[in-house]
This record gives C-alpha cells, structure tokens and sequence, in this order.
C-alpha cells in the first residue's frame, strides 16, 4: 500500500535534518544522500521541499535514482492535485517559440549553432560553448585549418566519390564520428538516442560519454545493422565503480572500443559555464554510469580552500582519478575489458610515440585538446599532427590516430585526413544540431558535412579518401609554428628511454 | 491562324499534367518539356499559368526556346488586354532610382562595385558576389596581392609608356582582359555584347561564357577590328552538345581559342547564392549553348541525398561533364576544333607542369581557383605563379600563363606581370561595372584599370610589359606561404613519370 | 597653548608670499616650503588656504609631514565650525556606488580591473593604467605569453601540485610576487598593508615601492611568519638621503633585500596620466621614504624647455639620479647595506650577462619594462628570458630571473617558469583587486592567480615548480623575433670585454 | 589714372572670349592666359567676372601675377562699394571655431592632426592627408616602426643627452628636418615662413617644396644664425623654367643644397584629393617659383584619353619634367648649380648604390616613398635602409642617408637613426602642426618630437645621436620581409655593370 501525500506535508521537509523532494510523482526521502550527491549538497537543499523532477529529468539517465537510494527511501507517491501550478520564468523556459526551425535552410555548422543558441536553455548553452580561461585554444581549434591551402588537382574524373571508410577494422560510411559529449539531453529529450539514430541514417560512428544523460542501453538501441559504437570510460577513483561500468558495458556487443579519456584528469577553468550556475536555478548534475566520489581537485595548501566547484563541468568532475599513468591504468584496464583501448586527448608527439608502444591493447588515439575546454593555448589537434609527422611518422602506421576539435566545414575534414589523421570528431556540432533540431538537428550537421566532405574530394580531385595526403595540402603557415624544443631534438634517447621504461 | 487565348484559359493550365506559359506574348504548352529542365522542374511550375517573360528573358538566350519546344508547342498569343497589372515588389524590382551614377566620380573598382550592388537584384548581387564556403580564397585572392611591395626605380624616362602585349599572338593593347563571366544581362540588358563593346574600345579581350546569357552570334556582333575573343567550354556530359557547340562557335572567326575550364568540375558551395533563391520568385536559369543534361553531382549513397541544387550557380552546372582527363579530353577536344586550347582553373605548379607537356595544341593556362567560387581555401594564382617559378619556371616558356581572381587595382595588374603572367583576367569588376552603368560602366573599369596600370609602370620606370620582372617586386611575405610539400621536393620522379605517361 | 584659527583667516593666506594649509585639523606656513615640494609648487599654490588634507592624505605616507616642516611652521589649530561644508563633484568623488562587489563572482584578473576602474578615483586609474605613448610594449607584454602553446603530457598522476618555491633562499608558497607598485592608498585606505596582508595569506612575497603611500615600517607591520619582504630603491640624487633610506630599511628583518630600480631613469611619457592632471584638483603627490630634490630631466638646450613634469608618474620621479653606472653604484651600495641586491628593469641579454658577472652582491635580476610605462616599444621579459637562454643560457644559473609585465593567467605564470623565470610579479593586478574590494581584493586576486596555475600544472602533467621547462612550451612564434643582431653575433668578444671591464 | 570699374561691368566679362578677374582690389583681363594656366583653364573659367582673391591667395605665391601677366592686363582698380556682399557656406568656411586650441594640451602627433583636422578645409585636408590608392604604404610607412622593438641598457649614466647632428657639414640641433611640404599657406596664414620660424626656434632644418605657397624670398627671411635650408627642385620640361629658378636660389645663401625630387614623376592616384575638387569651388592651384607647361602624363592611346588631372596634387604636376634620368640629368644640373645634391624618392638598395656613385656631386638621399602618395605599397624607408644593410653597407659611409614618411613619435626618430639614418623627414607632421595653429603649432611638434627622442635616448642608455646603432634595435620582424630577389642576389654583376656605365 503506497502512501499518498500531500504537497504541504512534503515541503516542510526542507533542511538538512529531513530533507524529502517529489520526483516522477513519488516522495523520496534524500536526508541520508545529500552528503553523498556527486553535484554537491547545496543543489538538492535548494530543491528539498518540492517537486525537482523538471530540474532533474534532463541530466539523469534513468536507473540512477534506484541505484542509489535505498529502498525505503521511497515513502509514497504525491497527490497530484496539491501541487501548485508552476510559473516558467520565460527567459530561462521559453526561449524562442517561432516554431521548429527549418533545417533545410541552415547552410552550415555555425547557423545551426546560431539557431540552437537560441533554442537551448542558457544553462545548456554556456556547458556546450564554454571552453577555458579566455577561450584560445577553442577558437585556434578551427582557425588553424583556415590557415591551410588545399591543391585542387584538374583533369580528374570526379564522377565518383566515396567517404566510406573503417574505425579499428569496422567499416564505417564517413570518416566523421561524434565525439563523446556529455549532457545531450540537456539540448533536447532526444538525447544521445538522437544523436545514435542521426549516426545510423548516415553510416556514422559514435562514442558515448561517460557523463551521457541516458544509459549506454538506451542510446545503443534498435542499432543499426553494423552500426559502430565507442564507450568513453573516465577512470573513477573508486575503481570498482568503473569496474562494474565495463563490465556492463561488455554486454553491449554494438560498442567496440573502450575510449580512455586522458586530456582532462582536472577540469579547466571554463568560466562562461561557472557563471551560468548563476542563472536560474541550479540543476543537480549527475551522469549516466558513475557513482559519485570525491573530488580529486584539493588544494594543496589548507590556509587557501579552492574555488568551489561550479558549473556543469566541474560538477562532472566529481569522483574522477587524476593518477592515471602508462604503467598502472593500462595493465588494470586489461584486467577488466577485452575491448581495445583508444587514448583519447593526446597532445604531443612524445605521447603519441608513447602511445604506439603498448599496441596491441591501444589500437588507437585521439588527438584532442578537449574541443579547448581543459587548458587554453593547448595545442590544437593539427599542430600535434604536423609533430608527430616530423618527430615519429611511424606512429601513424603502428596505431589509428584521430583527430577532433575545430571541424566546421568538410574542408576541415579532408586536411585533417590528409594530414594522416584516419578520421575526425564533432562534438559542439552535434550538440548543437541536437539543440536545433533533435536528431534530424544531428542529422542535418552530418548531411552538411558530408555533402561539404564530397565537394572538396571531387574539388581536389579525389575518389576514395585513403587516397588523400599531404601533396594535396599547403601546410607552411602552420609548420612554421610547430614545436622543435627539446623533446623533439632530443628524440632518439627519448625513444630508447621510452621503450626501456616498457 | 494563330489562336489568341484570354490570360484566364492559360492560368488554368498550372499543374504537372498540364503546364502553359506565356513569353514574350506567345503561349506555350510546356508540360512535356518540365522533366528535361535544366533549371529543375520546380522552377517552371512555379511560373505555370502565368507570364513568365520577365523572369524568363535576362537568363536565356534567344533562340533556346525554338532548340528545345517543338513546334507544335506554341499554341498561340496572348490577348495582352486580359493580363493582369503587374505589381513590382519596390525591394526586389526597383532597387534605387536615383537615376544613372555619374561614371566619372567613381575612381576605382570598389566603388563601382559598390554603385552595382545598389543598382542590380538582390539574386544577381547574390550570384555575382558570392563564392565557396566562407569566402577565405575569393579575399586572399585581393589581399595576396597587397603582401607584394613593388620597388620603383627612379632616374628613369617614363614620359612613355605602352600597356600592349599579346595574347597567343594575337595583338591587343592591354594585359587585361575580361574573363568567362556568365548571365552578364542579369546585371544590365547591354550583357555581354556590352562587355565586348567596351573591349573594343580599350582593345581588350574578352572570353565569352559558355553560360553567357547572349548567343556567342550576338555578343560578337560588329567587333572592332582586330579584337580578339576566345570562347570558354564546360564539357557536357552529353558529348554530342559540346560538339555541336564547338562547330558552332567555328564559324565565329573572332573567336581565337577555346578556354576549356577544369576547376570546377562540381559547382563550390556558395551559400550566398543558394540563400538568394529563397529571395523573389525562383529563376528558370538557362545558359546560352548548352542543352540540358542531368546534373552529374550524384550522392554515391542512396540512402544519403545530396541537398538539392539551388541557387543560380548550382543550376548552370546542370549537364556539365565531371570525367575530364588529360588522356581522353584533350584527344577528343583535337577531334573537334582546330582552335588552340587554354586550360583554365591550374592551381598547382604539377597541373602547370603537365599542361605544358601538351604543347602545341594547349597554348596556354589560366591560373584561377575561379574567384574563390569553386573549393574555399584554394590557393591564389599568385601561389601557384611562384610554385611555378620555384618548382618548373621552364612552364613560363614553353606555354602562356594568364591569371584570374582579386585582381582590384593596376598596382595589381602590374605585379602579376612581374610574377611572369602574360595576363590577367577580371570577372566580377567587368560584370560590377556592367551593373553600375551597362557597357559605359565596363568601360569604366578599364579606363581605371589602364590608368592605374600606366601609373604604376611609370613610377616603377618600366616602359612596356614585357619589361617587368621579378626586381620590381618583393614577394617575401608570400614566398614563405608557398607550398613545400612532396610534390614539390620529389619533383623530378614526378616529372619523370608524368612525361612517361604522355 | 595651541591658537585656534577661523577659516576665514586661513583663506587669506593664498599666495607664494603667505601660503597657509590644513591638514588633519593644523593650520600649517608652508610659504618656505614651496619651492621644495617634490611635486611642484603650483600644486600648493592651488590648495592654499583651503584644508588639503583630502588631497594630501592617500598619497603621503604619514611622518613626512613633520620631516619636512619646521616645528613653528605649524601655527595652530582650526575651529571645525568655521570649515565649509564640501561639496564632491559627483564624477569625480563618487564613482559607483553600487555597494561592495562580490569578489566571489569576479572570475579572472580581467574582471577585477573592469570592477576597480568604475570604483577608484579616474586619476587614480589614469596613473595605475597609463604606460609609454601608445601602450604597446604594455599589451605585447600580455600578448607574447598568448603567442607561447603549452605541451600537456597525459597519464601522469597528478593528484598532488606544489606551488612553493623559495626567493634567494626564502621559502614561499608562490612562484608569484606583487611588484613594487607605488600609491596604493590611490586605489584603497587598505594601501600597501593591505597588500601585505593578502600576500601573508597566500605565502607570497612582496616588494615595497619606493613611492609606497605607507611608510615601511607600517606596511610590514604584523606581518606573518617566514613572510618575505623586498624593498625597491630609487638611488636619489642627494645619495645621502638614499643612504638615509637604507639605514632605515636595515632595521626591518623581514625586509630581505634591495630591489634597485634600473627601467626608469627618466620617466617615460605616459599620456593618460599626464591628461588625468587636468581632471578635478592637482593632487599634490609625494612618496614615501624621498625627500625632494629637482629633477634630473633638465634639457640641453636651454631655448627649448621640456615640457613640465606632470601627471603623478612625472612627479614622482622628482629627485631620483639618471646616473646610475656599474661601476659606481654597486660599489656605493655595498657600503650601504648589506642585504643582497637585485637588479630590476633589465631588457637585454647583455645587461643580465653583466649582472650575473656581479655576484655575490647581487643575487637576481628582474627582466620588466616596468609595465611598458617607461619605453613604448620596448621588449618583453619572454624576450629577454628567450635571448639569454640563446646567448648566454648560464646566466640562469649563476643568479635568480625573475620577470614581470603582462601576466593575466595562470598559464602565464607558467609560461615563464618554463622559460627560467623562478617567478613573476604582479603590479596592476595587485593595484586593482586593492581597487575591487581592498585587502580582500589583493587576495582574490592571488587566489585566482593560484589556484589557475595549479589547474595549469596539473593538466601538464607537473607536480612542483622545479619540473617545469622548455619541453613544456612551444615558442616557435616568439623565437622567430628575438634579437639576432651584432650584439647577439659578437657575443664572445663582448663576454671577454665585459669581464676586462670588471 | 588708373580706371575704376564697377562690378556689375567686371562681371559681364565670363567667357572664354573674355576674362576678367578682380585680386586684391585689382581688374585683370586674362583671356589670353587661360590656355596658359597650370592650373588649367576650366578653374579660371569658374572664376571669371568674380572677385577671386579668397581662392587665389593661399595658393599662389606673390609676384605670380605679375610675372605671368603683361602690364597691360590690368585694366584697373574694383568700385569696392559695387561688390556684392559674400556669403560663405558654413560647411566649407568656417569649421571648427572653438576658438584657439591649447597647444600645450595637446600631447603627440596624432592629437595634433586631429585638431588640425577640424579647423582646416576639408580642401586642404584632402591634399595633406591623401596618399596612392588604397593608403596602404602611407599606413606601412608607420606602422613598420611599430614592428621594431628597441633594448634599452641599463647601468648606463643618461643625465645629458644631445640630439645635435649635422646635415650636409651644417650643424643642426635636430636629427629631424621639414620635409618639402607643399601648399602650407591652405593650412594657416602663417605658411612655409611660419616653419621657417619654429625651425629656428628648434634648430631644425628646412627643405623648401617647389610647390611652396610663398616665394622662397620670403620664406627664408629672417633666417635665424646658423639657420639650415634646402630648396626642392621638380625639373620642368621647359628646363629653362627650371635653370632660371636654380638661379635664383643661388641668390639665397641660407639655401645650402638642392633635393631633387625622384619618387614622383608622375602623379599617384591620390582619391581623397580628386574627390575634395567636387568640393566647394574649385582653386586655381599655382606654385611659387614654377611656370606653367603642359602635363607630361599624356596617353599612350588617343583613342582612350586618361582621366583628366583633378585635386591640388594632380594640378602641381602641370609642367614637371618625366624624363629625368642619372646620364643626363645630373650633368645639366652641375652646369646650374653649384650646390650640392640629395636626390629624394629612393625606394630600392640598387639606386642608393647608383647614387653613391655619383659623389661628390650627390652628397646625400632621401629614402622615401613620397609620404605614400605615389606608389601604393612602395615600401617604406625603413625597407629600403635594411636592404642597403644587407646588400650594399658602403653606401651609408659614402653619402648621407636620410629617411621620411610615417614618423610619429620620438622613438621612430631614434629607430630610423639605429638602422642608419643620419636624419629624419616630417611633412604632414608640420602641416598639420601649421593648421592646429600656426607657427606655435609647427613649434609644438617640433618640441613633442624633441621631447620623445631625448627620453628615447635615455631610456636607451645613450646619450648623442651618433653612438646609436643596430644594437638598440630589433629589426627581426621587419628583416624577413626585405626583399631578396634577383637584384639582390646578383648584385656583383649588377654593380660592376654600374660602374662601367660611369
């Protein structure tokens, strides 16, 4: 017999002592989780009292709420007819109601993130657009590909064109793929779901974030016949969370690689997204298949307490391990997937040549600043190409080498490729398509990109894309700006030191 | 007997299943002939029923109407008293009224181009203005040129100075010419006979395009003597058409070559251009020789359709040839005429190299990314000019370099001069000009040209073209952008090779 | 007996023959003083009569009054009743009144300064914001560390981050130190105790300004364990009264050496400041531990005058000697103090060789433009850091670099870490979070400015400060525009020279 | 008796057939001197049967009138009471009248045009402010300072400091000279006398402009003791014209050496001053010491006639010889003079080097590109200076080498002197100075420069113009933009041919 209440009796348990919220219509009793919640106390007392399901829904996949109370945390369900009716603010609720934009009319990735800008929630906003301290690294991103010429060659037969191409040995139809992004449901209830059956109408990969606002289930459902999924795995600190997180993972045969993100053992300084926590009020962020923890930011001098965490990015932060290493994460990864192993946030050559040693376990990495969100004037995606390709090119023949951060246009894609890169990332992009239009939001980025993808092949005079290379591109601009400090001079006892460390 | 029919018969008439339309005062039974439009059949419907003359008339030669309606189609007049009165849209039809600009006070391209933009449609602005993807190649293709210093020597007579030279021979008394710029009457009813007016008169060249919106009879009509034309070909897929242009265009004996272009296989993505469709009723494009034909850009993924084509610049690529090579192109175009060739659109000093293997029959080559229309971030002319002199400077003996895009001032006439062009060519200026003032605006814009051109080589001391050369500039800034890759330090396998497979 | 006067007697006394002011509540003669005031005499001459102590008292250090009056120059007291009451200039007196900001929410250094600019006097900011002419060595100082990529090496644990290190042997809990900034009571009653107060609270070092707005001994009054203090000196022409000034500083152990100010012999022509003077009342401006004396800046030609010191930069320069030499000051100061000294202002290579040729005396040098306030144009300390490890690398050896100028981030600390910097510091940055919000402001300031550069070295991939080094950064921007001219090129005739000269 | 003649009468006479004007109280009838005019005759023609004396005076020198008119042409004296009353058109007449500007307020170069700007006609501030073309050399001219970084040394004894240098053996107190500015009575009254005397005040040198609106007579007049003067020479195609002027200068031994003026053959397109001739009425623009003549700049085609001269630049070119060159034209001169030369335009290492073979006639050169108004994206004096570093380094020890165009502030001087200068030209500088207010306002500039290059000099360590050299400066971003093209690589085979043809 479940116990019905009224919402007066539920919102005089407001405090730290007796803390009860409504969620879906039942009455849970929070008291003994507060000091538990990964997003902190201070945002469930905020809610204590009320029903914080609208604040709720959008960035908890479903399950989490049972796995992590117990059951008589459940006291009974809310009588409907108490509640008060609720008033949206409408700045922050209804942003732009003109109807559903037209899709068809968006031209490329920046008017579509210029329609979901206006579309989405401030909040979701500032989490997508924010990047850190003073937003370099994001903005170099993409302007570095604007700095390379392509070579367009004549009296070619372009008739044919095909982006077809293969991740870790499965065939994909573009060498585009969504990058792990975080949050989608906070662009639209469609969700990373969206994202997944946008990907499946356009033979596209895609690798699912740790921190996704649906379960690794939902989002790999009803699969597309050789559809290719990658799972983002961030090391938490109490291991066996992350444990268990692969071995669910193992069940689901459409996800084929484990993706360890290594670019943002700490979060970066993201300050568009701490400002947002400002506005409205503030949401309780909680992700997909992590289990809370511990912060891991402490500082290392007690009379001087960090900045509190704040924003949706730092609060996904909570629990996360910022000890990985070479010699210790990747031998306990082996314990615990057969899958293989792509290292994603990759910056250097050193790294990269590091990376290429522990094949066969690591079948590929991911060059990657964090799309400019972990640490500004780190370099983009493009410089640690043109490094590896001076310093250690047989890295692009040992292991898969991705790239991601900058793509706006499918002239980006296909410099990045003949740069060596086997395929590349989006991330805002479909983010922001989701945030425009749902999954034929997504759909449309990746219809962009890929008819942009053709033109420049056929342009260039290119047919298949394993035939593009560096005689197709001008590089000079950037070359010039490339590293040759120490670790490059100094290579060769790097190298030897590096394979003796194995 | 002609029949006469009331304008309320022929607007019943608007359906798939029965299609008429008025022009120029006739009615015609189109329903037969929507299918095979170039333009799109959406375009025709649109304007079923109706008078569709006005939208008609600036786009499509005279005589194409004849070469593709049967005669039965004409089904008789319209009685003129039973149209209805036309309403202008003021935005669309009639821009500024401020009566003709007076010529003399715009003292340089800018300016024109600024007077064109207010005087011309939004679509045929749109058409003009517009090039690929986010207009980087059409603006460095200015600004390379103002990266170049000249160095101008003093003690030096230039009471003097001569701008002739010749083109392939042939005698004209400016190193500029008019380059294949089509639907010059959406500009101003003179069109290209205007352009070619204005040619006579500065002794100018002028190559017609294979879009243009005047039969070739036409635009030639009453040359001046010894005024030299050239005429462009796209390659239709259907062979037999080009053929039949080709015999067409020998009887014109004006005519002195073929310009057979090649940068642009597949039409660029010209956002401007596609975004103007939606502007005003939708234009039946029509080009003036050529005849029909399926668009060749097919999606190599059934179950990805490309996004339509749209725009004009998309509809003028219907029926063009996308499977030109050098081995079975030029062997057929030798079939067909007994003009020289002159390859337009090289953008790398390797197409240059090979392009000079096939002398005599090509006596030329246009460096051109085609105003920054076709592949966005293609290099400039300027680039591939000094790829040329670094990687095969033997190319600028053996055939004639001409040059095309950013081309705004004398200063810069003269420096492509110096990087060893025999030429340049001017697009938009000729069709801006055209559009601020008809043939008197053309007119214009090589009198400023000449001007500026005959200012700068006399400060430069430099009495005729053929004089300029490398000391005049300094190219420093530029030279260090230029392109280094493998292609140009393995050139000679490459050479080898490329010889081998003539 | 003290006199008591009425306010009507004072005002009488306004002219050079009979110059009478308040201050603090005393009727004060200063008709002999005029003529010596370090700030000019036109200064009083606008305030006589009047009660000045609301001009006089936020930029003299208490004391300095009675140093320089004679006993009976002080007359008597004044009757309250008799003073006007005040009326403020709205603009002027009463910036933003908007209640204390919430220096929680100011996210970055940037920030701060938009908050203090709106809460401190315009003159005050005029004389913290100016720099030399067109401010361009001021933002190229900040603008050459963007130019500058980090190189974040992943799968390093970095769960723990030191940010200590130690100044000539003095351990601190910062790379970062404020700067010698003068005027602090400017910005804030708080001035330069609370400067100093800040710093206790973050382990960090503090050099005193020569022109503080405090006297020594009360802003190192209280200060905190182990807290280390430097003191800068201006050499004053009268060498006695800067012996005077030593003899002072050596009774304060928590002074730990002398920081001699090199950069700015004369002053440099910073506009802003000098427009502020025309800007409400002339403030008369004296610093505090300097007794006067005439400007050096005399021109050499007596027909020409130089324009008139003006602007509180300018005034402050009254008295300090333009003929510093190696050869005599060291030798000088040796006799005057024993604490260590470092050299401060050093632009080049060739000076910081010379100074390391001078150990033990002294024992750091620091690499600044002094904020680009003295030489518009003048290089950055990354240059000089970059010319000296090409020229003569073991200078960073022999003594500590520090540098300052420019430094907005944490990553800019970083940055010059990197380079060889033992530490950076901070002059406006101080100056405007004692602006924002006091005390309180400084340690936002150094909050943010720490827990920044921790993030920084945590994504690194750094634990402690000493591990930081060139394989951390790319430079190739910068590089390519440091010096290389005669004095890099003769380097070793110039080494042998330099140490002849010795 | 001279005939008094009513206005009514005088203005009857307007036509070609017959012309009379009314200057300075006088009836001239000068039908037959239209054709002759320099000016053109279409000015005159606007003018005729009016008083013509307000646009006459502050551009023709005296005794113009008489020398070009015959006795008999004047008629007679004006009835003044008959004149109508004048209306000015308040747009064009009377600017700014805020009364005079406070010099002193006024703090650099850029403030002082500024003010200039609003109290000169927008006529005169077309003629000054104009350059070739797009402005882009005028802009480099300055901006080229910017991009070199000055390393000033520490330690070093800056109490004195002497900007005196010499010209020529002539002792100056300034490295800075007037350049020949023409037309400065359109600034102010005080016109090239009022330069004349701010540069006594400042010891600076003056080069009188051919163009000058006063007689060289008077502009020398009252020359200060030891005052230092040069007088410009544009040869006239009637070379008897010119011969006749050296004679006169001959006269004047304050004129110590004749600049002859290279860098302007022909006239650039200066578009700001063609379009202030559709401003107002139109000026008979006429030199000082300079009679008539037809332009040389005639095109090479009748059919295609060059745009007609218009603004006061293009009107001075009336009569300037173009067919100047080294065989002829120095040995004509050496027969007319007994001066020495400097040849003012140079622009290219190659014609320093010729000119320093034609010692001692030629003593010095002015490298300039003519203020940026011919040539556009000439290259700047500093360009020209480094490329003689690098290729013929001799040169600055066989002649002295002076530089204008784009100074702006003291430490351009000090930069400009480094790389090898023995002085530096201003021209719009003291025009502008002249129009912020007369000859105080030249002085005011003169002082701010003085100022700026004794604190430069200072803060660099360095105390007489003559110890200053490459090693205060870093030029590294400006040297990888000299050109090094074939004039320069082959310049042994070039030089020899050179001297052969001696």
């Amino acid at each position: 017999m479940t116990k019905v209440f009224d919402y007066a009796e539920v919102s005089k348990h407001n405090t730290p002592e007796s803390c009860w919220v409504i969620l879906y219509g039942n009455v849970y009793d929070v008291t003994d989780f507060i000091a538990h919640h990964p997003g902190g106390s201070k945002i469930i007392l905020q809610l204590a009292g009320t029903d914080a399901t609208e604040e709720y829904d959008p960035i908890h996949p479903p399950g989490i709420l049972e796995e992590n109370l117990k059951p008589e945390a459940k006291l009974g369900t809310i009588n409907p007819d108490t509640l008060p009716s609720t008033e949206k603010s409408p700045a922050e609720e209804s942003p732009e109601e003109s109807g559903p934009p037209d899709l068809e009319s968006l031209l490329n990735l920046d008017e579509i993130e210029e329609v979901a800008t206006k579309q989405i929630s401030r909040k979701a906003w500032a989490y997508y657009y924010s990047a850190g301290d003073d937003l370099l690294s994001k903005a170099y991103n993409n302007t570095v590909y604007r700095q390379i010429l392509l070579r367009p060659r004549v009296f070619v037969d372009c008739t044919k064109c095909d982006t077809s191409t293969s991740f870790l040995g499965h065939k994909v139809d573009l060498p585009i793929y969504v990058s792990p992004a975080a949050m989608a449901r906070l662009a639209h209830p469609d969700g990373e779901h969206g994202i997944a059956q946008a990907c499946a109408t356009y033979g596209a990969m895609q690798i699912i974030s740790n921190n996704a606002s649906m379960t690794p289930e939902q989002i790999v459902a009803n699969a597309a016949p050789g559809q290719v999924f990658g799972w983002q795995l961030y090391v938490q600190t109490e291991r066996a969370k992350s444990e268990a997180q692969l071995a669910r993972i193992a069940k689901l045969p459409v996800i084929k690689f484990i993706c360890l993100t290594l670019d943002a053992p700490v979060p970066g300084k993201r300050e568009d997204d701490e400002r947002s926590k400002n506005i409205g009020s503030n949401l309780p962020v909680r992700s997909a298949v992590q289990d809370g923890g511990s912060t891991s930011q402490t500082s290392s001098d007690p009379k001087t307490p960090a900045p509190k965490p704040s924003g949706i990015g730092q609060s996904l932060f909570a629990g996360t391990a910022a000890d990985l290493t070479w010699k210790t994460t990747l031998p306990w990864l082996a314990k615990h997937t057969d899958l293989p192993i792509v290292l994603k946030g990759l910056q250097t050559h050193e790294d990269a040549y590091l990376a290429s040693l522990y094949t066969p376990q690591v079948k590929g990495i991911i060059l990657s600043n964090h799309g400019g969100r972990a640490l500004d004037t780190a370099p983009p995606a493009v410089h640690t190409l043109l490094e590896i390709r001076k310093y250690c090119p047989e890295v692009l023949n040992r292991i898969e080498v991705w790239v991601d951060g900058g793509i706006k246009r499918g002239t980006d894609v296909v410099k990045a490729l003949c740069l060596g890169a086997r395929g590349v990332g989006i991330g805002r992009g479909a983010l922001f398509g989701l945030g425009a239009g749902g999954k034929e939001g997504v759909a449309r980025v990746l219809e962009i990109l890929k008819a942009e993808t053709e033109t420049c092949m056929r342009l260039l005079g290119v047919e298949k894309v394993e035939e593009l290379g560096m005689q197709y591109i001008n590089t000079r601009t950037v070359e010039r700006d490339i590293y040759d400090g120490p670790a490059g001079l100094e290579r060769p006892t790097l190298w030897a030191k590096a394979k003796a460390k194995l």
